[in-house]
């Protein structure tokens, strides 16, 4: 029996939000499962046990199946999104999609290497900071591993989100820690959250995610530890706010 | 005598609002004077012939002293942009800049070449769409002399800003004419302009953008003519608006 991967949604061709790829055009497929539970996740229904469970399990030819049926397949990306897709083997999905030309980005937490992540073409590694309430203790061997090998054509970037002060300096000692790595910080956006202070209802509107940018910027600019790095609010959200599954 | 060069504005550390490098920290030295009037444009301090004239005129080393007089010099580039700034003789500015530790960018809408552009760490081109009502008979000169030289941490992109339906199309034309080169569509922020139907003083909100952007994208989702581009909105506008000189 062939293998089967806990797929939540497949969907694009949309606007990559964040990170490296801000702006680019890519196709998504969101896994479900996550081994962290960030106070102010955006993506509860792939992340929350009670929605996981009941989540499809797909084989790797359904998945690439549900990709090719997309309505339009000019863009170059696939993103695997989730959760965080690098609990799971998708050495042949990676494969498959490369076989189909089509170019393959990663967004994980850093906290589980898996070697088929050397793969691929852009790896967004995504600390969380302490706003998520969430520690990471496999972060320094999940770099160590991604940095092994480094050949061309291959990326990677750091990409910190930020919602507050003490985050900030969270992300400045990153950055410092790994200084050749390029930096990208990402305005956090309040969505209702999971848990916490975050799980409040409350839910940006673009003047409040912009009011944000804005602060954040200004320390960014302020604070004198960055040297090369990006500050930039989650065009996704700015586009089309938090509808699922564009 | 030394040689001196019009310079509207030394400012920074701000935020790249557009292209390769949106959302990176940059100090930017503004030069007054343009080939173009585009009727559109937003920095018609640095343009309309009647502010060009009034511009001081600096040496490379009185330049150089009000970079290095910002308040905070921590952010790695410096951006020439303009008006054109390949309408001047920048190559021993850029030699300064290197010399203090500071990578350099130029914007420039490539109607214009210098050989001193290959000495430069991020070219952007960026061409101008039909909306702008202008012509660039130099363009595809400029791009065979700026890729006649490719060397390791040499970059360039091209850049289109996109108002209406009319520019998309001459912006996928143009992405299909060089496929290799990394294509960024920026979104074409009303800011009061020089000429025609934008000088009736209409100055987009935060919203009008955004509502701008969002249909853009849309219509660039729906092209199928765009494999590996990105649709970015003026960051530093949904960060400052209209201020001059941040």
């Amino acid at each position: 029996m062939a293998d089967t991967y806990p797929v939540v949604e497949v969907f694009g061709p949309t606007i990559q939000g964040e990170g490296a790829l801000a702006g680019a055009l890519s196709h998504f497929i969101r896994f479900g499962g996550c081994d962290f539970s960030c106070h102010w996740c955006d993506s509860s229904h792939a992340v929350l046990p009670e929605n996981v469970r009941q989540v499809p399990r797909l084989t790797t030819e359904e998945i690439l199946r549900q990709v090719l049926q997309l309505p339009d397949l000019s863009a170059d990306w696939v993103t695997l999104s989730g959760g965080n897709p690098a609990l799971h083997e998708l050495g042949n999905l990676v494969t498959s999609l490369h076989a189909q030309q089509f170019k393959v980005a990663i967004e994980t937490q850093g906290s589980r290497w898996k070697d088929w992540i050397h793969q691929v073409d852009q790896v967004t590694v995504s600390p969380k900071p302490p706003s998520s309430r969430m520690i990471n203790p496999g972060l320094q061997h999940f770099m160590m591993r991604l940095t092994e090998v480094k050949y061309v054509g291959r990326n990677f970037t750091l990409k910190v989100p930020v919602y507050d002060e003490e985050d900030l300096d969270f992300a400045a000692k990153l950055h410092q820690a790994y200084p050749e790595v390029p930096f990208y910080i990402s305005i956090v956006t309040e969505m209702g959250g999971l848990r916490g202070d975050f799980a409040d209802g409350r839910v940006d509107t673009a003047g409040s995610l912009l009011a944000r940018y804005q602060r954040i910027a200004q320390d960014v600019l302020r604070d004198g530890r960055f040297a090369d790095v990006r500050v930039i609010p989650q065009l996704h959200y700015l586009l089309w706010g938090n509808r699922i599954g564009v």
